[in-house]
Parts: structure tokens; C-alpha cells; sequence
């Protein structure tokens, strides 16, 4: 089984057959990370190319580890040690990786829209690990296995998400998934982090959090970027976190079997407060598990197997 | 064979037998390295996660070789590419690296006692490769491991460490692994580099390097890290040197079988001279070589083996 | 079948037999980067260290590649991430690196000369991957496969080199290479980028691009490092670029079946146009595409197999 496409750019492009495909490939993955020995062989001699542009732990680890698990080789290239320094333009470093005979490059690069560049000028495949604030798809179908494991489905389901909509790769492949499986998604921050025409997206709008959750079944606090933040988008981390943050006073209100979803890392008393990101509620660790298990998925279905 | 142990935090920890059978197991595992193919499938399948918060070629290069060497997946994370810049918490960065099913993490730290928070916090393994000036164990057993290859025990030796005691997880580490193993230990350093209670470890404590090299059998000349000097400890580099840095003519009142130890990398010139770096009495790239073996065999004793 | 020597350091030291299975080889391995598992066993549980002290996305890529084709475990050291920072000599970097029993060391340094160094100090195969201004052997094997390939022969054909012959490594890695191999060479360039004494290896000399041209059969531009030059070598980029920059115009008075090569990374504009640099003419992803097959060859022949 194999996705009738070169490359996974965006959630926008799926469709939700194939995103049930990833999802159900994923879930018969998971089982692989809880053996001892945690190897498939389904992908020995296949290259795998980690081309990041940003910092990342979280990401490209998870798509190192899922490389390795299906026994890909893994090359991890990161923009401080490449020729980036040098001045190449991003097409010649991929022309240049390319003729390498890579089988896929997972791109993360801090402008939108630059996997889409790439996948047109490569015959291997691109994964989308994050462009500006465009889309993670990787991220989003994380997002939907979790909540799917915790409710069965995704239909029918109301989702929060919760921060800076306007400059979140995060919260736009979400809004595009969790409406294409059929949930109602609002989203909820302050005016200056609400993107205008988010309304053309399908999604409600909220100005206050406490609305957004009132009967969310799953609340999506999204991170703060703090190291971004020079004071435009809201006055103090203070205000914000009081405003817009999530503890469990605000979560009194919610449904009883809501779950908290955040993409980390998490800014700990800031849009989350340490009691509900460690709660009863909180599947944050659960989509880092995920993350592993999709992107195992990812490259199976683009790279297809030998001996499957 | 394996530790009734999850973790390798300290020397202190450790009993005799313990610190025995990891030998015994390095000892098996050092012919490996000099097989043509250099490598056993003992842990195949295995992941395990270098997290350096501080540079180091020769330990993570240590670690990640020994990982290979018994077939397991090795990653390698950073401080500088990691989500410390993003300002997650130790605990989350680690939470969120299990949540990926490593078997084990293997954590360089500035801080003391991080591997000791981690390894609570943790299901998987954790090895401390160094934690401030606490412990740095795998250091401790290679230095065991060298001594008790050239003497064939350990037991009655008299050790002499000299330098930066104060600052040093390594002498703190092999205070206890030698002296655990039956030897007697005397440090020896500058007044402002000897920490208060010193003795209460044990050990014996001399101002001066000619007192403590006088019957020693063993001699570690620690690294001056001169890159953390600032002005405090001694007056010149010139003026430890000649204090207390090892060259040949202090070695004339050694015994004639003594052997020298450093764990690099070495400042030469400074605590030891180049003569004697390179001399008949150096074991100093015996170290190193033993680094890996005993790294393999933490490995393997911690996570044991699927077919062996 | 193994070359009669333990180290890549340069052309100049290679005969025109072993530059002839160096290519005849890397042109078997070739195929391998295009099936679809791109590994084979030969070199399994061989260590490759790639030990880096100047950043460089595509040769220390492609040897990483390389490589994990062949099966052995390839371990990266960057200088940024090094012992560097602790002081360390290259000599005792080697040594240490020596002792966890490596098969290979690849190393790119600033300074010319160290791959020599090493060498002498090392018992495991050193491969020279870019020496200050001094040699890279593998850049310029590559690019005789390349040439080789498109023209049946190199014997007979006649080569410019065309930009900072002064400081480039790759210049005189191919100078040695092409002229060992029966081409005739020129350089051409700004008196300012010429070095003295450059007539002495057998190659013309001119001082405009056009004549350097005329009736090359392979027209090799160096790139122009605009990050190192400061004012003294030429006056402007634009400067440089109208006089030695290879475009479509000055391309006109060239043979009709002409080949063009770079080393890459290219700055577009400036030693090359985009439309030459992408054209008919050029071999240059050709040239990245041979790098893992001759880096490939070059483990094979250094390093031999132990079932093949």
C-alpha cells in the first residue's frame, strides 16, 4: 500500500482517505517502538535526508529515530554547518542532495511555502517538517492519532485551538485535518494573533479562551513563541498567560473528558500551567510517541517496502 | 549477565562487585574493537540518545562508537541544536525524549546531579557522561579498567591524583571506584583547588607533587581547564606548571613500574609535559581504547541482550 | 583488488594506474546509488570517522553516504563541536581518535599539509578531503570520472581552469589528476589569483577567460570565495564577473560539445551565469552524483571487503 503521491507538503492537499490511510499505517507502526527490538527492515538502503533549517530537537529526532526504525540510513544536515554559509541558493543545495540519490529529504525551513519548491524541482520525495507559518502536516496527523486513540474517531468532535493562530504552522494543518475528518474546530487568542480570513478556513473564532473550551471534547494550547515575541503581539507574558493561558481554574469549566493536546515545547506557567500540562487531561507525551509511530508511516507509504 | 541496576549515575553507587563485573564484561568486549569487522548484533534495535549539554569529541565520539559496535541506533543531540533555546525544562526535554522509547540516554550535564533527576524521572537507562564536578563514572571504570589490565589488580595500589580536585568529576569519580577496589589514594594539588572534607572521602591529601608521586603506582594528572580559569585558582599557567605539573625530572623520584593517567584532552606543558605524555609510562591512549570497551559493556549490562 | 597504499592525501602522490582503478572502480559502484536498496555488505563493521575542521554540507555528506552504502558505521566530528575548543593538537585529537580503532579517518582542515600529518602519525587509512590550498584529491577524482564518462577518455583532451587558481585545492588536485591522465591543461585568471611558479606543473597560463576557452574541450570554473576575499584580490564582484564570469556569450566562441564544471557551491551570477550553470554544457550534478561513488571506491580500495 502506498500513497499515490511523491511527497507530503501540506494537511490542505490530503485528502481524507489518505489521511485515514497514514492514520491506520501508523497505528499498526506503534507496536514496532514498544518492542526490544525496535527495527523493521522494510526500508534498508534507502536514504533519508534530515535537511533542517531551524533548530529542532523534538522533530528531527523523531524522524531520525523513524528513519533508523524502518532501517533507512539517516543523514541529518542542519543549516549552521552547510553551505548556506557559503551563500547557495536553497535550489542548488537540493539539486546537489539530490544527485546523491536520496530517497526522500525531510525539509524544515523557516519560510512558507519552500517544501512546495522543492518538491517541484526533485524527482525524490519532500517531507514538510515545518515551513514558516505555513504548515507541519507531520504534526497535525500526530494530532489526530492521539485523539483518535482517545475517542475512536475524530468525527463529530469539537476541537479549541487555543494562542497564536496567525503565526503557527500548527495550528493551520490542524485547522485543515481535524475539519477534513469531519470535527467543528473554533480557535481562540487575542486579536493581534488572529489571522484575517481565518473564517474562510471552515473554523469558529473566539476572542477568550474560556468560550473556546466551554464544550470542546480536545483543547490545543499552542506554544508562545517567546524568543519571537518583541512586544507587538501582546504587552507581558504575564498578561497573556492570565488572559489566554491555560490552568485548572479555566478548566473547571470544560468537559469532563476533554484532553489537552500542546506541540512543545511548552512554555510551562506561560500557555499552559504546569499542573494541566502534567494532568490527568494532558496527552502531550502521547503525541510525542505519536510523532514517531506517523512518520514511520510517512516514509512507508512514500517509499514503499521491499519485502512487505 | 546483566546490573541489578536501570542506570550508571555514579561510582559511588556502585559496589565492588558491580564495578567487577563491568571490567570483566569490558575486558570481553575490547577484542571487538580489533576484530576487521567490528561489530556484534547484541543490541540491534536499540535506540540510544547522546544528550551533550557541553561539547565533547572524545566522550560522545566514545559512546556513539560503542553504541555501533553492538549494532544499536545511536543519536546524537546537542545543547546548541536543541530546544534549550527554546527555554524547555531538563524534566520536559526528558519526558519528551522518552516518550520516543529510547533504551537509554546517555547525558553530559554542566549541572550536578542532573543524571539523578533524569534517571527518577525516566523508565529507560540513564549514564551519566559527566555531571558538573560530581561524577563522570565511565571515565572512573576505563581508568580501573587500564590500571587493572597493566597491574592485574587493583587491590593494595597506591594511587597518587593530582590537580584540580576540587573541580574534577573525574578524581572525585575514581576516589571512589579505586579506593572501593582496594587501593589507597592520595590527591595532591594547590590549596585553592583541594575541596573542604577531601579527606572524609578517604584519601590521603598532599600540597605538593613530589610527596604524592613518591610511592605511587598509578599516577592521574587531571586537566587544568584553563578556559575556566579566570585568575582565582593559580597566578599563571607557568607557575602550575612548575608547581605542580608532571615532567620528567619529577618523575625520577617515581617507582620505576609507575604509570601515568590523564583523561584529556591534555594540556601539554602545562599539568603534564610532552615527554612524558608520549613516555614508556604514559597509558594514556590505553584510556581511551578501554573507553569504548567499557562503554560497550555498560551497553550491554544495562540493556542487555537479545540472543546471547 | 586494494590500492598498494594505506592513504587518499593527494593527487600528486596517486600513478596514472591508480587514478585508473580509482575511476574503474567508482564506475562499478555507481550503480549501486540507483537500485532501489542503494547498500551493499562490504564494508560492515568498519569505523569511518568524518572529522571536519571547516563546515561543508556536500563533501562531508557525500562521504557520510558513501559510507553507510557500503555498510560501515560513519561517525561526524565537526570542529565547532570538538576538542578544538579545549585547546587540543590536531596530533593528539588523531591519536585519541586512533585509539577507539577506527579503519578511517576523513579529514577536511584549514591548514595545508595536516592530512600528511596525520597521516605519518596514524596506522588507519587517512583520506584527504580538502587541505587549505593544498590538495582534494576525492573533488578531482570525481570530476576525472566525470569527464571520463562523457568523452570515453581523458588522454588527448584539453582542460581549462579558470578562476582562483592561487588558493584553490581543487585546481591543483585536478592539475596533477588531468595532466597525469594525458589532458592538457590551462589555467586562467587574475594575475593577482595566479600563483607563482604555476607553469612548473605542466599547465599553460592565461590571463583572460576567452583564449583559456577557445578550444577547451572542459571548462572548469572555480568559485570565487567571496566570504575570504577582502578587497585584494579583485575590485568588485561585478568586476570579476565580467571579466573571468563564464556565460552564455563568452560560452559562443567554445567547441560545440564542450563539458562545464564546478565544484560547487556556485554563486550564480558571479563566476558562472544561471543559464550556463543549468545549460546544455554542464556536468555539474553529474560531478555530485560521481562524488559518492569515487568516495565509495575510495573506502573499497583503501579499506578492501572482507566478503566480495
Amino acid at each position: 500500500m502506498r500513497l499515490k503521491r511523491k511527497d507530503i507538503l501540506t494537511i490542505e492537499d490530503l485528502d481524507r482517505d489518505e489521511i485515514g490511510l497514514i492514520l491506520s499505517t501508523a497505528e499498526s507502526f506503534k507496536e514496532v517502538s514498544d518492542r526490544e527490538i525496535k527495527k523493521v527492515p522494510t526500508l534498508r538502503g534507502r536514504t533519508i535526508i534530515n535537511l533542517f533549517y531551524e533548530a529542532s530537537t523534538r522533530t528531527r529526532t523523531s524522524f531520525e529515530i523513524a528513519a533508523k526504525r524502518m532501517s533507512a540510513d539517516a543523514i541529518n544536515i542542519s543549516a549552521s554547518s552547510s553551505s548556506v554559509v557559503k551563500g547557495e541558493t536553497l535550489k542548488d543545495t537540493a539539486k546537489n542532495l539530490e544527485a546523491m540519490n536520496p530517497d526522500c529529504i525531510v525539509l524544515r525551513h523557516p519560510s512558507s511555502g519552500t517544501p512546495q519548491i522543492l518538491s517541484r524541482l526533485l524527482r525524490c520525495s519532500v517531507i514538510n517538517a515545518g515551513d514558516g507559518a505555513h504548515e507541519h502536516p507531520s504534526q497535525a496527523l500526530l494530532d489526530l492519532l492521539t485523539v483518535k486513540q482517545r475517542f475512536g474517531k475524530i468525527n463529530g468532535l469539537k476541537v479549541a485551538i487555543v494562542g497564536d493562530i496567525a503565526h503557527s504552522r500548527v495550528a493551520r494543518s490542524n485547522i485543515y485535518g481535524f475539519i477534513k475528518l469531519g470535527a467543528r474546530v473554533s480557535v481562540a487568542g487575542p486579536p493581534t494573533m488572529m489571522p484575517s480570513g481565518i473564517d474562510k478556513m471552515g473554523c469558529g473564532v473566539c476572542y477568550n479562551v474560556e468560550d473556546a473550551i466551554l464544550d470542546a471534547d480536545v483543547i490545543m494550547m499552542l506554544r508562545i513563541q517567546l524568543e519571537r515575541q518583541n512586544g507587538c503581539l501582546f504587552p507581558t507574558a504575564r498578561e497573556y498567560s492570565r488572559l489566554f493561558g491555560l490552568d485548572s481554574k479555566k478548566l473547571e469549566k470544560a468537559k469532563k473528558d476533554v484532553v489537552i493536546l500542546h506541540p512543545g515545547p511548552i512554555n510551562r506557567g506561560i500557555e499552559i500551567s504546569s499542573d494541566v500540562a502534567d494532568g490527568e487531561y494532558s496527552l502531550i507525551l502521547n503525541q510525542v510517541k505519536n510523532g514517531v509511530a506517523v512518520r514511520m508511516a510517512l516514509f512507508y507509504l512514500l517509499l514503499g517496502g521491499s519485502r512487505e
